[in-house]
């Protein structure tokens, strides 16, 4: 067998992104939001259900973005999760602006409101929530205090595309939310990033922000960077928009599979369950609690990858685990912060449209060996 | 006749491309470092003659990780050049670095080493040229000021690809060069960027900057974002390395026609002739003096535009004409700075293979009505 991976793209056929892409050969239209480009914010708008819509060139380069619509002040400090990729403390440092690590919840795993409450200082400007693992934050909680502190709110929905909670679209909520569409994602233009609110105001900066703040050919109003989707990656997420929903409903049926398999296994806890959320179908996260079920989350992963099954410890390192963020304090309400307790027991398995039942029975027998204690020599 | 534009993108065939692509689909390796990639990084090396060549997703994005390797202190100041992209400001801006403008030199246009020096702070950390419109900068002095004052020295060549100086390789000057390899440039990548250093010790930094600061699965080790090409842009590259040089040759030939039209016109100031430079063909710029010619340059932009020849006032405004930057001086040893003596004066004329003797005796009536003070009616 090949080895298996937590993710693989989604891909359009090479004759249907032919058909696209003879266009934009024609045209010669290839970049600087063309006619695929406009016609993806279109469908995507559509799709998500949210007034305004503006595609990046990645995840990171549309938070690069809306952190500079946002106009915070060089040094303000952002409020964030330690639990997330990478790219979203990096987004903040990388603009000259502070991140601040508060803790998270130890059943939805998302930023803890209170402790989000407890990291709130003069220097405050924004917060950023990640959904992750498509559990969604505590949405409400969170823009109660951003209101009250008259902080901007801004949703990492890298994990919840097309992803809804008691029926509201989560593309709406916060001033603003950014998804990847990075190919590893559910929906994917091989590198891409979403930016989506419910307030079109925002509209205008995003689009200064994504094309160097060029107003006109005799205006350049604002600081922007490089974060233009070129026609070829747009293609590619058109095509995949008319695709991605049957893979997420495969994903939906292998996640119960999973779930079926993992339950006879004490000390697997799984992701928690929202029951008025529909799930982007992101990841197949679960913890491994070492005491009750025997081996650690290290074990698993290793004695996985020895079957090329590739699992992620999705996410480990924490950011304050990070060379560049080792002296930064997670703000906890606990005296171990439930980002420290948590961080050794996450993880990814294969989640995807080519896993199979052979796959799934493997998986099944390495947690089987580990939990009965069998030592297979290797 | 369709309108005719400064540039027209260098696009390979769709039938090669596929090829490239069948592979791309097949190993379902669409980014993240691919192979295609990896082929691009080690050609463009080969071709530039330079030993680290890193590619990006962006020549913004080069320009920001290039920066982030150099680990500047938040708040330092880069000293570069009014006369410019606003991606050259915008990203020492977005990384809460301060861009500081020195003046130019008259001839060349480029940085004048003279003001950079007077420009230098306690603050100062890094200068960055720009060899504007393929005319490449003063080097040898702008790297002793640079080692006199320990700064680093960054090339912004989004202009110079391919191009040499008294045999030297453009790529390998100051500590790194960075290209634009977007749809406009000689050489493109659809969207992309690259950067070249003579230092290979500067690769593992880049690397780091452009994929998240992640240095393994189990480390991060700086901050970094994502500049990652896809294999999507890689396979056009790879393509277009095989095309441009022939592109290049005809660029010269047309550059001999313009010259040799528009020789006739006082008032008239072609681009400065670097013996010892071979060119990158980028652009075709020429100085209108309102004076002598009879008509301004804005005059010629609008009769050109009439007649559908979409000309540029590149670089017009300058960065100290953008609201974001309307405060920020320019230091010179001039009353008047020369980039606002010459800013009102530059125009780039449509440059590229698909420029025919048609547009170009079109382009030659219009200076010829406009000089002889001929008023045509509209």
């Amino acid at each position: 067998m090949a080895p298996l991976y937590v993710a693989r793209p989604l891909l359009p056929s090479m004759a249907d992104l032919n058909d696209l892409l003879a266009g934009v050969w024609e045209s010669k239209m290839v970049t600087n939001e063309g006619p695929l480009h406009d016609r993806l914010e279109h469908a995507l708008a559509d799709k998500l259900g949210v007034p305004m819509a503006k595609v990046f060139s990645s995840g990171t380069s549309a938070l690069q973005c809306a952190l500079l619509s946002l106009e915070l002040p060089v040094g303000a400090e952002v409020i964030t999760t330690p639990l997330t990729f990478p790219a979203t403390a990096h987004a903040i440092t990388a603009l000259g602006l502070k991140p601040v690590f508060a803790d998270i919840d130890p059943e939805t795993l998302t930023l803890d409101p209170s402790a989000v409450e407890r990291a709130i200082t003069p220097h405050t400007a924004a917060v950023i929530g990640v959904h992750v693992y498509g559990t969604i934050c505590d949405v409400e909680r969170l823009q109660r205090i951003c209101d009250r502190h008259d902080l901007r709110l801004v949703f990492d929905a890298a994990h919840a595309f097309a992803s809804e909670k008691a029926r509201e679209k989560i593309a709406c909520m916060g001033d603003m939310s950014v998804f990847s569409m990075h190919a590893t994602k559910l929906f994917n233009t091989i590198e891409g990033g979403l930016v989506t609110s419910n307030n079109s105001a925002w509209g205008e900066r995003l689009s200064l922000s994504r094309n160097f703040g060029i107003a006109s050919e005799e205006s350049v109003q604002s600081v922007g960077i490089n974060g233009k989707m070129s026609e070829l990656h747009a293609a590619v997420g058109l095509l995949n928009l008319e695709l991605f929903e049957e893979e997420r409903a495969i994903r939906r049926g292998l996640r119960a599979r999973y779930d079926l398999v993992l339950q006879r296994f004490p000390g697997l806890k799984k992701q928690l369950y929202q029951p008025d959320v529909y799930q982007s179908e992101q990841y197949y996260m679960l913890r491994v609690d070492p005491d009750a079920f025997g081996s650690t989350r290290d074990d698993v992963c290793h004695r996985l990858k020895e079957r090329e099954i590739i699992a992620r410890r999705y996410f480990w390192p924490i950011c304050t685990d990070y060379d560049c963020y080792r002296n930064y304090p997670i703000t906890s309400l606990q005296a171990v912060p439930v980002a420290e307790q948590v961080k050794t027991t996450l993880l990814c398995l294969p989640f995807h449209s080519g896993v199979t039942n052979a796959h799934i029975e493997t998986i099944a027998s390495v947690f089987e060996d580990l939990h009965a204690g069998v030592t297979i020599a290797v």
